[in-house]
């Protein structure tokens, strides 16, 4: 059986469980604490160097990390992946740009936020700014003509990684009523995988 | 014909480059200068919404961005793909990881004292310890006894992202004195790509 590492509150590691689910795997939840250094341990750390969840481990014991690629891995096979070669490439690329241009802005301001107790004033100018320069580039790319999902033609492992913290952009500070076509685009995101 | 928008100085860009000159693919390299804005110019930008290199475009026009995804779009059926289902998802983990816990430390650093003309006291002190725990952690991996490569047991996309960004860590300030084994694997790497 498969066992998950995560912190319930990361939109990285329920991304992973959203897709478990998806996909009727059974596993197993263990709840880590990053908060309380939970990710920090000896035990953790023997298993992840990197300190990070989530960390998930296959049935023979042997572990494997990073949120995007947990997806890629176990999403082989699925029509999350598209069949078509430039439409896989292009949901790769969004799966790289939600770690490196959208997670360290929108999710980090959200932690600091909602978890680390900071107020709006405490929120360093750059996260936010940088925060609605990425939701305005979806914003942008969902307004297309026809356009409904980010790769492709139908729902992909870039709409289930860049809906995870898109959809509690909120909690961070970020206004989403100036992007409807985001908001459209997150309501059709969790009704195909059931999140609720 | 391929053509490849990049920075030459930019690691990013140079492993898609060296990719391309190991697969012995014809493309056009167009160089930009990110200091000058070159990738946020209106034609830039409507190509790739995100204004980042490099950007790769395909003979029929249809643009593709980050660096890891071009890696992986263009590499597929090489043998820079681990066959092995676990060594390919321990692949992807170190190209994510790259992106999210290495390049914003080691190539920030180097990019503000090389190319904004920082000094060492200048730098960020986060942005040097969070540079060496990642140095660390690649140490860590390449110090298992019999490890050549960080994915699988022959070189891969893993090696050839990492390496871009590692190779001139020193341009940074990252003294790598004390990493033998990172500094073995680099010239590994180097010499399987002709990285001069």
């Amino acid at each position: 059986m498969l066992t998950l590492y995560g912190d319930i509150r990361s939109g990285n590691c329920l991304k992973v469980k959203w897709l478990l689910d998806w996909l009727g795997r059974d596993y197993r939840w263990i709840e880590v604490d990053i908060l309380t250094g939970g990710s920090r341990t000896p035990e953790f750390t023997a298993m992840n160097t990197a300190g990070q969840v989530p960390t998930l481990v296959f049935a023979d014991g042997r572990p494997l990390a990073q949120s995007n690629a947990i997806l890629l891995t176990l999403a082989e096979s699925t029509s999350l992946i598209p069949v078509d070669d430039y439409d896989r490439a292009v949901m790769l690329e969004w799966l790289f740009w939600e770690q490196y241009s959208h997670e360290p802005y929108v999710a980090v301001a959200r932690f600091q936020r909602a978890y680390l107790g900071k107020t709006a004033e405490e929120i360093e100018a750059r996260l936010m700014e940088r925060g609605h320069g990425a939701l305005a580039r979806m914003e942008a790319r969902l307004s297309e003509p026809g356009r409904e999902w980010l790769a492709g033609t139908r729902v992909s492992l870039a709409d289930l990684a860049l809906v995870a913290y898109t959809r509690v952009a909120h909690e961070g500070g970020f206004d989403l009523s100036g992007y409807p076509a985001l908001r459209g685009w997150i309501g059709r995101v969790e009704a195909a995988f059931g999140i609720v």
